[in-house]
């Protein structure tokens, strides 16, 4: 069995058959995510970026992979939940709503609103409704005009020292490709210019080669716990979408640069004792304020699979065929459970599970099978 | 030495110097708090309710162990910061400000208004100085007029579900003895009343002997991740509070039932595998939301020690001796630098230092010399 065909498999025959058979709600819609290790529902509230997610990621097998009706039935069941309970009174989504779908934690950022414009897009196109397109194009607009101030009344910073965070220009710049259906063509490509604009040359560190989670809005690096934080996962995740920009645009050396910074970061973030990558530091070495600094987590490592994947797709570069083994080898002996199916999703430093959780409130049907496609096509492409 | 000779010489020869030798900030006053392994500032933000709790540190021990002159210039430097910067136009503490003390994150919550509280009325005591007396009953009632909507317009829940905190109480229930010098008896009794009645009567569960974190407003448990939660050092803490209001009382059955949530607490949340007391449990044992569930915090073995040392003060129960020599042995084997002095703060599940810290955002001088003295004091009358 090749390398892309182990990817595959683990997706269709493992990773999706768990989801499909624990995690659909057939009495309110939507899905429960809380599920332990066997995939018992162990909490039944509902967390909408969650929804989202699921919803995209069946939508998209269906448009991508194969028109399988299961697929487009599950997806559907979401993406009724989410526009049937998903917003407040100004089309905000909520961060979290109850089984039955009534509101419990308020809009109080915009990452709810970026999977669910996603999660709409696809579900539009596999479905063959265009109202849904219409929610996304919706949805996508009123990212924008948050854009300025995400958090709204929720925002407990002063103004006083003005940072600003990538994960808005990050998530953009997939989330524009996912809408393109619905938008002009000059509002793709404006969103494009402006994101990697502000990802490679604003939050990425010429000096270091590694990526600040949050800078000061002249684009300079702050002496705090927020400016000096990095979170690798975040960085190499948004390396493989300015690689997806730079094939589409043939622009070799922005894939170049992307391919650099994941080596660069995975060099600076690889945990020499235990293996794995950490999942915060502190750029000047100081104790971060994250108490699960030192953990391995899931979608850190398979974003890492991910660019090195579509890096070495590109580059061919032994360095980068390297570092795929060593992340791959990691990945695979210390996630996926023999057991039960599916993936722990939080180990400790030394790579033991510390949950043993499924899904919870942070992990959903998404990272998993999203990056296990990706991974299975940029291989077959690769000839591995 | 005796055991109360060992708490005491800790906190006078150790942890005490480590302080007044890299904290204070002369130039702005207020401390700083973010202190590495030796003692070096690594982050100037100031967070006011470690500002707090370090002014309350100083002025309790000039009030109730030596008038000594820089106990109290260390109490002023902070006194003084927190009058000048400590709140917005309204009055509401400030959660950081810079060093220079210029406002960064918004009052979101009541905790900074407490510990400011607590601060001003035992610096008024120490430096005589009435106008601290009438700041801090002032905030007093600042807190209780917040108190139905502590966070006001940061909370991001929409009131479906109503769940109410077990902190609110357990504070109040400390705060309203340390204000008593400014406020009327009559109030102090009614809010002790109240106290010990939500904290023994609502949060304490009758058929586990265990606090959970949060509870529906009629009292009954809720099956959600708030719901759900338990949190040890928490509950201990509150425990010994609830000793000392029956001590104050004769309340013999009070000290009884909170001494025996103790052992219950700890019975439940010790880690029999590595030792030490878990930060986090599901009182369902499902996997918690806190991926730092595991860790053994500084604070919550202190606050043990504490209530151990006054539950075997009051009942001389051996049960009660056993688990202090067991919490003892933990906590002495672990969390004292042996190298640079003062404590560390976070070990991972097996006890190694996960950050080697000795101050930070959540840090401070407070926990170590409170408990240590408190240990001193108590054992001492035990005759330990």
């Amino acid at each position: 069995m090749s390398l892309s065909q182990r990817y595959q498999q683990n997706l269709l025959d493992d990773v999706l058959p768990f989801w499909e058979r624990h995690s659909p709600d057939p009495t309110n819609g939507g899905y429960f995510t809380c599920l332990d290790r066997r995939g018992k529902v162990y909490d039944t509230d509902k967390f909408i970026w969650l929804q989202g997610r699921q919803v995209w990621t069946y939508s998209m097998l269906y448009n991508r992979v194969e028109q399988r009706d299961n697929w487009l039935e599950t997806a559907r069941l979401g993406a009724e939940f989410l526009k049937k309970h998903g917003t407040d009174d100004v089309g905000h989504f909520y961060f979290s709503v109850t089984a039955e779908g009534r509101p419990l934690v308020q809009p109080y950022n915009i990452f709810s609103d970026c999977f669910a414009a996603m999660a709409f897009s696809q579900y539009a196109k596999a479905s063959g409704d265009a109202a849904y397109g219409e929610l996304a194009r919706i949805a996508y607009f009123r990212i924008l005009e948050r854009s300025d101030n995400p958090k709204g009344q929720y925002e407990k910073t002063t103004g006083v020292r003005k940072l600003k965070g990538f994960a808005l220009p990050m998530i953009l710049s997939n989330l524009v490709l996912e809408l393109e259906d619905h938008l002009d063509p000059e509002e793709v490509d404006r969103t494009l210019d402006h994101s990697v604009h502000e990802v490679m040359n604003v939050f990425l560190q010429s000096d270091t080669g590694l990526i600040r989670e949050a800078v000061q809005s002249d684009g300079s690096t702050h002496d705090s716990f927020e400016g000096r934080l990095l979170n690798p996962g975040h960085g190499i995740e948004a390396m493989w979408f300015m690689m997806d920009i730079g094939a589409r645009r043939n622009d070799t050396e922005l894939i170049q640069r992307a391919a650099d910074t994941v080596l660069r970061t995975l060099e600076h973030t690889w945990d020499v004792e235990h293996g794995g990558i950490f999942y915060f530091m502190d750029a000047h070495g100081h104790p971060p304020q994250q108490l699960e600094w030192d953990q391995k987590l899931w979608w850190v490592h398979l974003e890492a699979l991910v660019a090195l994947a579509k890096a070495y797709e590109h580059t061919r570069s032994e360095q980068v065929r390297t570092w795929f083994q060593r992340v791959h080898d990691y990945t695979w002996s210390h996630f996926p459970d023999p057991e039960y199916g599916e993936w722990f999703g939080y180990l400790n430093r030394r790579g033991e599970p510390l949950l043993a959780l499924k899904g919870g409130k942070w992990k959903g049907c998404f990272h998993v099978p999203r990056a296990l496609l990706q991974c299975a096509q940029s291989l077959k492409k690769s000839g591995l």
